[in-house]
């Protein structure tokens, strides 16, 4: 291609990404070197109506496995994120922030625990593969750390339950949400869990054995015929308006977690030790100095927000859009951005500046958004 | 935009995008989680001509820094690499393949020591920044890692010298290949080495303040013009014809160094401990599998190589071709493969398929290719 991305072989294509080019994907980001279909026709609020009634296909094969196993497997993803992990049985899917000695944000996958000495770390974009591999060479940990052969494919929407079901057996029905369970495929068993990047259900498969990808897909997609089923993508939208962060937008090392809202998913009594407790402890007993808010504001629909846009009260600037679009059902651009002390309660009203140079009026609002 | 590659916070801009925005670019790839500019007007061919007679400006701020700081950095950086750095001065500029324990290649940054207790690895496409934190925090070293502001500038082709010594004074004509000097710009001090992704000669300049980019662009291209300055990009032409590898094309992890042709940074005598030194000695013992090799090969212009074309002698796959491309230069195509040993001597004739399903006759050959 002349124009956009320049593909090579450093960036990854899936087992999927056939699929996608022939359902005429119209672009792709890059997530861990992997790509990621980014759009498809129509539109993004095409995708965003679609989405909230019916079922998408998407490849997210770009969430690599980090597979950590062995008779110190525990102690290191212990070791590696602040919440107590402990708690996670096997078929639990935990939401685990890993920070830096400061608590700043290394990444944020979600943990699978699949034995007690067995586990994959469902990864953001950045190598977590080579943290896990210096922290266990490091202290000498019995662990195996390895990126198996394991492709997402997420189906989401309110008719993925149906679709699931009927291809796989009732017993989809029975997985609750942020467990997994498994189906057959092809004779092969594979790992299904309730998840995904949207906020109208649905589900992950993690395909292991890429061999397997475009049959799957074709699977799912032939019998999603008579579900309206469609390719699709994680929706800007929808992630806006559901609250649904993503690392290196809202959220990098420069922020802890207590800052984006997941305190729930941190253990500050000392009954767990992990990297940055202490830096952890300390900010949560001073108190953080911003907070993660969602932000309505006006005017025609907003350009891509590929520079931060300042959030201003007054003369003082006291956030920044990282991710903003218009919502055509709020009838509003929407976006989300770290707000300073002081200005981060509900209905605060606010000018956000975006890249068009327009000062648009605004007000904070809660996640997700109604 | 709509097609290509759909930006965001998440893959970063540089202090020099809005410059190469204006100067019109016309795609980028992603290396670091930050935009590498892939294509100018007008063509991939005429930038390869031009490189080679006059001067290019090339924003390669993707080259991120990992700053390794503190009583322990040397003997951290000594055990992330097989080469032996205690030959380093302050003022060199090292190759430094790092290997896992395995011997697989992890990244091959180039090593800037800018004191006996302070190094930067200027690196290739992966996170080595949460690799080294991840060694120290598990050793417990006494250091410091950081990614600093640092955003390197390439001036590269047979005019880079002297554009550079009119503009920053005779002494950059001292700086020897593969060492590093200072300049004064705009009252700071900035580094500037004899390097570069290229065979055409040229430095790069590593600004430290990423709020100078615009001005030492300009600062650069205007004085440029006498000197027939564009801006540009790693071409793809001039770097497989010179024999210039790149991570996560040619190699990866499933790679050891010996089979890059990289022995030569390697320390295998058991002088130096490492990681991977055990693996990589019984691999220097039994001899590699397979080495890198320049193909040529026939027929019309190939298509861009995203996915590895066979390479095939009579009815045997011996390597496949992971960066390949037309070459106005030579009349003929070019590319890169490891080839498995009894096919890898000069001469040796070859069949390529490349994507297009065509089968070209090709042969081995030396790089830098003449």
């Amino acid at each position: 291609m002349t124009d956009g991305l320049h593909m090579s072989r450093r960036i990854r294509r899936t087992p999927y990404t056939s699929k996608v080019e022939q359902a005429g994907v119209r672009g792709f980001s890059v997530v861990n070197h992997t790509l990621l279909p980014k759009a498809f026709q129509p539109s993004v609020e095409e995708d965003y109506w679609h989405l909230r009634e019916h079922v998408q296909l998407w490849d997210v094969a770009c969430q690599r496995q980090v597979q950590i196993q062995g008779p110190d497997a525990a102690k290191l993803v212990q070791w590696m994120t602040p919440r107590d992990i402990n708690q996670a049985l096997v078929g639990d899917c935990f939401y685990v922030p890993i920070i830096d000695a400061d608590a700043g944000l290394i990444n944020d996958p979600v943990m699978l625990k699949l034995a007690e000495d067995k586990f994959w770390l469902s990864i953001a974009d950045s190598d977590v593969l080579l943290y896990a591999m210096g922290l266990a060479l490091g202290r000498d940990m019995d662990v195996q750390i390895c990126e198996p052969d394991v492709s997402p494919l997420a189906i989401q929407g309110p008719k993925a339950e149906a679709l699931l079901a009927k291809l796989f057996g009732e017993q989809v029905r029975d997985i609750g949400f942020f467990k997994f369970g498994w189906i057959k495929f092809k004779g092969t068993h594979q790992l299904i869990a309730r998840s995904g990047f949207s906020r109208q259900g649905g589900f992950e498969i993690y395909l292991e054995g890429g061999h397997l990808g475009a049959d799957l897909w074709d699977f799912i997609w032939h019998a999603g015929q008579t579900f309206n089923i469609t390719p699709g993508c994680p929706n800007l939208i929808e992630r806006i308006e559901g609250g649904l962060f993503s690392y290196g937008n809202e959220m990098s090392r420069e922020n802890n977690p207590l800052e984006i809202g997941l305190g729930k998913f941190c253990s500050l009594d000392g009954s767990i030790d992990y990297i940055g407790r202490q830096a952890l402890e300390k900010i949560a007993r001073d108190g953080v100095a911003r907070k993660i808010r969602g932000i309505m504001f006006d005017g025609e629909a907003c350009p891509t927000c590929s520079i931060p846009w300042p959030v201003m009260v007054g003369q003082q600037q006291v956030g920044q859009i990282t991710s903003g679009i218009w919502s055509p059902r709020l009838k509003a651009n929407v976006g989300q951005s770290l707000i300073e002390r002081g200005f981060w309660e509900f209905g605060q009203e606010v000018v956000v500046v975006t890249a068009d140079g327009q000062h648009r009026q605004g007000k904070i609002v809660k996640m997700p958004m109604s």
